[in-house]
């Protein structure tokens, strides 16, 4: 391990790379060293290498888990302005370390980066050598929330990951850190130490005081002006509150400003340290402004020959798959459009795209533009000349403006009115003139979700564009945008032998891109991958659920240029653990396609595709390898989880802070089960679903207790239920321990079980009355505790569980708020029960409801479930004549009636017929209603009050002059309208008239 | 720089040595990486080589000292066990950096090692390159307070100094960092803002905490049992110490109590780190224990030949220059006493000794000893035969002891009285067998002042013995000691072509040694020396003070194996520097003899002494770099000194702590000036000396706050001088600041004017009184405070200045008392005056002053000078009659009357005619005695009373018996002894009858 480092030194020493020595005080990660983040900054070149041993408090495992190590030694690679082949130079080192990488897959694959506490992102990659991930590779963007210009690459390199896989060896342990001396031998007692201090024996309050005098020092140092002794004690900050984090000792909402503060700092930091660089005149000198290319002339006249295709390549680093996609169909548009814009005769535009390139080919483009004359509007013919025929100054000002004799004005009809114009004659420009400026425009357009800035001054985009290729023909069109020319170069795998190729004409690109293996044809690579997967898995008798994986199978034919399907196997031993651990770490982790049998059991196989003409042994071994590794991890966690009895990893909730305000997670899974079970008694549940809340909410949430939730957040439920199970809980405790959790996203399964659903309602109502109380509901795009996605829980369940109709979740939102360690007033709880309101509002509009029906029904949204009710009966009534009527009565009735008229009159004052047959109706109609009837019942025992209704209001004038009668028959309409009031909003809903 | 750090590391890499990275934590030196401090412990090998950015507060300069760096680069080697040949892989490696070993004047200079805080010492050199100091190597001895074993050696690079030197840079920020840029181009802004930190802004509260917190945190984790992470806290603790301390925050008793906590701490976790590797059974292994060498055959017979010579050299890495001259005399006596215990025949014993050997040459060693018969005595022949001549069980038993039948029993003379006795003849041995015996024995017996541990099981010395030669003629000595074994090789300059040379014979020994350049006599070399240096100023027109050097001659003389003294130069301008700071550095730092015109004037010329056949011009030009670089940094300091007001510097003072509870070195010039004001009131002293003194004492201490002063703080009182004369103080004001700081050691020079002596008299006695009543009187040989010293000063301080007669330093002690920021009670001022009166009586009974009369003026302790009168006065006096005769006489009358019989009676009870003329004569003597006569005067005036004494005691029988009259007698014999009794103490006299 000693001569990789030594060896990746030597390296980019000759890369023209500074070494310098890791940071003297803890960090998190080379990145945090100063030769990274302050360098970063300001206009000053830099190239950097270094050792940095980086310290993870929470990846602290004892030294017992084969893979995680609280202090990993990271090696950094930091260059300024970023080179332009930084990829290429990375390929070089790890040739320089013995790995051939022509025989293996290397792979870059879409990994963000973002540092909250450093204000700090970047967009890049992780390299990926045969699935394993080796390397961080980064364009950093912004530091101490600065934009950097030039920006760096930052290349980082997890040497433990590396030794293992070039040593095979399965445990950091093993690696022969020097001839003969293994790694454990030399750190395993650190290792063992360290992990205890981190996880059982650092004392908190101690860190705590630690913390805010760093925090102190790094801001009276800010006030003097000091970045450099500010940014050390920032950093002992940063490693401070991890080490408070891995104790389990922050709560969210600590964390939130133990972010805020030191983000702050940083940022401070960076602005001192820009300004002292200039204070300093830039001692390592400043970056040239890199210039962009200047328009080159045509390089062939193309006027001559006929129609020809044209092929525009443009060359991207790896974009994520989502971006590449998206790319392919905006620049589809923006040259259709651009094209259409143009007087070019050209056939029809396809596009293609890689992880690399993106292709245009447009058929039949001609040689030139067709000739055009074009009219240039001046003022109207009466306004030009004078009576007698002496043009006026709007004439002539028009004329001079266009450059024109006075005499050389012709006349038009715009409009019908007779006008002076100029006539152009323009000739059409050729096809190069015109591509040149249509392409140019396109690669200027092009824009991502996310964008970043590379070395080039003006384009900006998903990842850095590096080269152009235009062809019309066998012409290089002259296309140029920020520092690139177009030629006709275009580049496949960086690995070959020649990695750069010249294509002679645009006829014959795809000829030559596919020999030297690029498929640049995304349904040709998706048609490789399926029928590859089918073939492989059917070779183990298996099958690939191609419809199921279907969202990864599009990921994938957008992670590789030559896609090589390969077939890996693991040990029949993992599948004893949980299919959802094996799927979750196939998929999220490695994009491996599982493969199943007929029955859609798990078979010890998985197709995972290679890039390029790959060793397919080597690399299968390799991906086999990586899987192992992550199963091993996770039968690790799995066993130590299954031998720990359920509650004592309940009581491991007692350590994880859900917020400082709100307590543990203990406390909250309690405020959980109190409360479900309130619910419960509110309804009337069978005796089997009564033990079976009483159990689930005993156990509620206990394996956030477990090591494998703790490392996958997202099998949280799966993993209750799994262990419930395994610890010989019945069935439908452990079924609702699953449902608890549900849903876990939109779109989502919901619970299967009443018990689940109480204690699904049950956590989302703690977590959203809590966290409005204390630190208020989410505004904007900012809900960092996912308050949003908690109240469409809320919705999601309750529509979803008849048994649960009867619930108000108003009611329920005010019980949890009883159960809150902190005090909940009533205006915390109307703005829930408003939030509340807008989601259902949202949520019905994006189900497609028409506007009025669900504003109609928006009164019932703490039973959404009744809102449905409500919606499916208007759906229906509306076709129904008696029901529009009965409607249009009631709303005609409270139109009538002035805002504040309360129900209620005195019949003595009514005399005519048709108000006393109104009286008459309404009373058998009041005292026939169900108590909350929904509309069907509504509509069923009021229908007949549509014709006495409207009878009344034929036969009789409201608005009578004696006081006493005025009063009786608005108090008796008032009474009618109020008949629907608690049903629906009657004046919301529109009445068609078919 | 890199690129020497990586081939450094290269190098170590290939002598087996991991490479690790540094501490993630501040620390000050390489030394305390666990790497090194943890590593060194217990019994499991190690071999590491590191970088470490060591960071020393207080050696920050702001970037701007050349040569001081608050963080600089070590490249730290540490091998477990030390292999042996330690120094010559460390010359590889120098080689390997580029260095020409074999041109270049590479040393070991003897420089130990200790680290307080760490309970941590070792013994080794600084290794020099042409007098630069570029290397620390040490044999660690101790870590935690424990012994080594196996001991590792430890090479510690000062990797700034190398590269400087090596690129000819003057100034640190000037070194090629890499490729084109400079280290002050990457480092010169953290340098800036890191000294901005440690020097001036760092927030001592803050720090404070953060000391308490860390060393809270480690003592936790040491009581759980987790050393890793409890070291880290100590190595914490450590650098926040530093940061107080260059803050100028720490107070000496502050400093003391820290570094006891941290040696505590240290020491807690070195015993628990050696207990966890023991449970964890040794990861890396047991390092084997070293073998003794068997005792080898004799290799020839040597009985048949005549006498020849024997040289027995021992081999030993570079001894201190005092050990070595020591370890010639010790060798010596062991040898002529052991031999002399043999009966081998030999001529004389002659010693030589360098740096690396000790060598005897013993002449004319007979081939084989004499043969001898030895009688064994037994029982007494009357025991042992019965009457009958059968033999008692006496003699039986005796003879069966001795292996002999009762038979072969003779008879010998015991004290005249016949005992049996066994003779046994006893063929003399082989030169070899008694050799071997004697020369093992003498190699087994040396031991220095502080002796170390090395690899070798048994023995144990100044620096490890590496070789043993042992000839007897042509024959080897078969000797062994420990792990050694004696053989014909014999080992030259380590960088010759052959550095281990075979000896012929014992007589060819000193031939093959000069011939590879050796000189062993070290009279040659003094005699080689001193001929060269004297030739060598001459050139220069200069001389050398051989005489006032010969100290530092003495030590050279030991510090080469071959003398090669060059001339070396520095520029003119350095001579506006005071001589004693051009002396200082050229004597103290770089052992370099000054050369001086005939005025004894310093010339801009040195001599330094070479070791061995060097490339004299190559050695010259790097020592007159380093004597630059030295003289740049004094000058730096100078300019930056004289540039700043006295009365700023002296307000410096503030900063400085004296000690906690004793406040600032300003509050203690304050004191020292009130002090010496009212020293001065009484006594008379002239107007100008009162004005003298009144600005002196105003000034007093000023140069402590200046960077020279800070650098050497030898210099304290010869900056003064400087600083003030150069700041136009009057000639006397200066010298008065100078003669404050006098007497700087034993036998230094004095205050040569009154207000100077009070001020040093003053600046003694507040430290004295204030560290007595706060830290106490020093007691054995532990004096952190030097409070002895100073006492000593006082007394040759007053003793020196005639005007200080009147002076009481016990009333001057009560003065400096009540100046105290803190009580002082009576019993702390009691002890100082014993205190000070054992100092007294030891000082001179060091200069030869019978005891007796020590004894007899030590009641003036207080006024030593008026003791010293008293002693030259007893000396005279007692050759003369008169004076004994009165000393008989008082001593008499003292010893008649019994102890606390008061003195005075009444006249009227005396009667006889001698009582009445004693009482008359007493009357009159105590009329005319002065009020606080000296010997002389007291002799003068009451020598006449010694007749009328002995006439009493002829005439008189003091015991009368009446009461009144007995009481009289008494009275007036008791009122004569007290006429004496405030001069001498008369009864410790020893009047000797000649």
């Amino acid at each position: 391990m000693q001569d990789a480092l030594a060896r990746l030194n030597a390296y980019w020493t000759e890369q023209g790379c500074l070494t310098v020595q890791p940071m003297n005080t803890e960090v998190g990660a080379g990145t945090l060293n100063p030769a990274t983040f302050l360098r970063v900054l300001g206009p000053e070149p830099w190239r950097v290498a270094y050792v940095e041993p980086s310290v993870r408090p929470d990846d602290a495992r004892y030294g017992e888990n084969p893979n995680r190590i609280q202090c990993h030694t990271q090696f950094q690679v930091v260059i300024k302005p970023e080179p332009e082949n930084a990829q290429e130079l990375y390929l070089g080192s790890l040739a320089a370390l013995g790995i051939d990488v022509t025989a293996h897959d290397v792979r870059f694959v879409e990994d963000n980066w973002a540092s909250p506490a450093l204000g700090a992102w970047g967009l890049g990659w992780e390299v990926w050598l045969d699935g394993l991930e080796i390397t961080q590779f980064t364009y950093f963007q912004q530091a101490g929330g600065i934009s950097l210009d030039p920006p760096s690459v930052e290349i980082t390199y997890g040497i433990e990951r590396i030794m293992m896989a070039l040593q095979g060896v399965r445990h950091f342990k093993e690696i022969a850190y020097a001839d003969g001396v293994s790694y454990g031998e030399v750190f395993g007692q650190a290792e063992y130490e360290m992990s205890r201090y981190y996880l059982d024996d650092a004392d908190v309050a101690t860190n705590r005081t630690l913390l805010d005098r760093y925090a102190s020092e790094a801001q009276r140092l800010i006030d003097i002006g000091l970045p450099v002794p500010a940014y050390s004690y920032v950093l002992k900050c940063s490693h401070t509150f991890n080490v408070l984090d891995a104790r389990g000792a922050v709560s969210t909402a600590e964390r939130a400003a133990e972010f805020a503060r030191m983000r702050r700092l940083a940022a401070d930091v960076a602005k001192l340290w820009i300004s002292e660089r200039e204070s300093l005149q830039h001692p390592l000198g400043v970056t040239p402004a890199a210039v962009a290319a200047r328009v080159a002339e045509p390089a062939g006249t193309g006027a001559a020959s006929g129609p020809r295709q044209v092929v525009f390549e443009i060359g991207v680093e790896e974009m994520p798959p989502a971006e590449a996609r998206a790319a392919r169909e905006q620049l589809a548009r923006e040259l259709t459009e651009r094209l259409g814009a143009t007087r070019l005769d050209h056939g029809s535009v396809r596009l293609h795209a890689t992880p690399r390139r993106l292709v245009a080919i447009v058929e039949n483009v001609a040689a030139v533009e067709a000739d055009h004359t074009r009219t240039v509007k001046g003022p109207k013919v009466s306004a030009g000349f004078r009576p007698d025929g002496q043009p006026t100054p709007a004439a002539v000002g028009f004329a001079r403006s266009q450059g024109v004799a006075v005499e050389e004005l012709t006349q038009a009809d715009v409009n019908g009115v007779p006008h002076l114009v100029v006539r152009r004659h323009e000739p059409g420009r050729t096809a190069q003139e015109v591509l040149r400026t249509v392409l140019a425009g396109a690669v200027g357009s092009l824009r991502s979700a996310k964008n970043m800035r590379w070395r080039d001054p003006e384009l900006a985009f998903t990842r850095p564009i590096r080269w152009l290729l235009a062809l019309w023909g066998d012409e290089v069109v002259p296309v140029t945008a920020g520092i690139l020319a177009a030629d006709r170069l275009t580049r496949v795998h960086r690995t070959a032998d020649r990695p750069v190729l010249p294509v002679a004409s645009a006829e014959e690109y795809l000829d030559t891109v596919r020999k030297a293996g690029i498929v640049v044809d995304p349904d040709e690579r998706l048609a490789t991958i399926t029928a590859a997967a089918e073939r492989l898995a059917a070779d183990v008798g298996g099958r690939v659920d191609l419809a199921a994986e279907a969202r990864l199978v599009d990921q994938v034919v957008y992670l590789v240029e030559q896609p090589t399907p390969l077939l890996g196997r693991f040990d029949d031993s993992y599948l004893r653990l949980p299919e959802a651990v094996l799927t979750t770490v196939m998929r999220k982790h490695q994009r491996y396609l599982p493969v199943r049998d007929a029955q859609g059991a798990l078979l010890p196989s998985f197709v995972a595709v290679g890039n390029g003409d790959i060793d397919v042994d080597l690399v299968r071994a390799g991906n086999e390898a990586v899987l192992r590794a992550r199963y091993e991890d996770a039968l690790f966690f799995y066993r130590a989880d299954r031998d720990t009895p359920l509650a004592e990893l309940r009581a491991r909730l007692t350590g994880l802070t859900f917020t400082d305000k709100l307590g543990s997670m203990a406390d909250r899974a309690e405020r959980i089960a109190a409360l479900a079970r309130e619910l419960a008694a509110g309804l009337s549940l069978s005796a089997e679903d009564q033990r079976t809340l009483e159990r689930a909410a005993e156990l509620v949430k206990f394996d956030l207790g477990s090591q494998m939730v703790t490392e996958m957040t997202s099998l949280a439920g799966v993993m209750a239920r799994e262990y419930a199970t395994h610890a010989g809980e019945p069935q439908p405790v452990a079924q609702a321990l699953f449902d608890a959790e549900l849903p876990r996203a939109a779109g989502d399964q919901l619970p299967a079980t009443l018990p689940g659903a109480l204690l699904s309602l049950a956590d989302r109502l703690d977590l959203v009355v809590g966290l409005a109380a204390t630190v208020g509901l989410p505004t904007g795009s900012s809900d960092p505790f996912a308050v949003r996605r908690a109240v469409l829980g809320l919705l999601a369940v309750h529509r979803s569980q008849p048994a649960l109709a009867g619930v108000s979740l108003t009611d329920a939102l005010a019980r949890a708020a009883r159960h809150q360690p902190v005090p909940v007033d009533e205006k915390v709880l109307a703005g829930i029960a408003e939030f509340l309101t807008r989601r259902l509002e949202q949520l019905l509009s994006e189900e497609n409801q028409p506007v009025d029906r669900i504003r109609a029904v928006l009164l019932h949204a703490d039973r959404p479930q009744f809102a449905d009710r409500l919606l499916g009966q208007i759906d229906r009534l509306l076709t129904d004549e008696s029901f529009r009527a009965l409607a249009e009565a009631l709303q005609r009735s409270r139109r009538i009636v002035p805002a504040g008229t309360p129900a209620g009159y005195d019949p003595a004052h009514l005399h005519e017929p048709a108000e006393i047959r109104l009286h008459e109706t309404f009373k058998q109609v009041s005292a026939d209603l169900a108590a909350r009837p929904d509309l069907d019942e509504f509509t069923q025992t009021t229908v007949r009050i549509t014709a006495p209704v409207n009878t009344f209001f034929d036969e009789v004038f409201v608005m009578a002059e004696e006081p006493d009668v005025r009063a009786a028959r608005l108090g008796l309409l008032a009474s009618v309208a109020e008949l629907g009031d608690r049903v629906i909003d009657w004046s919301q809903l529109r009445i068609a008239h078919s």
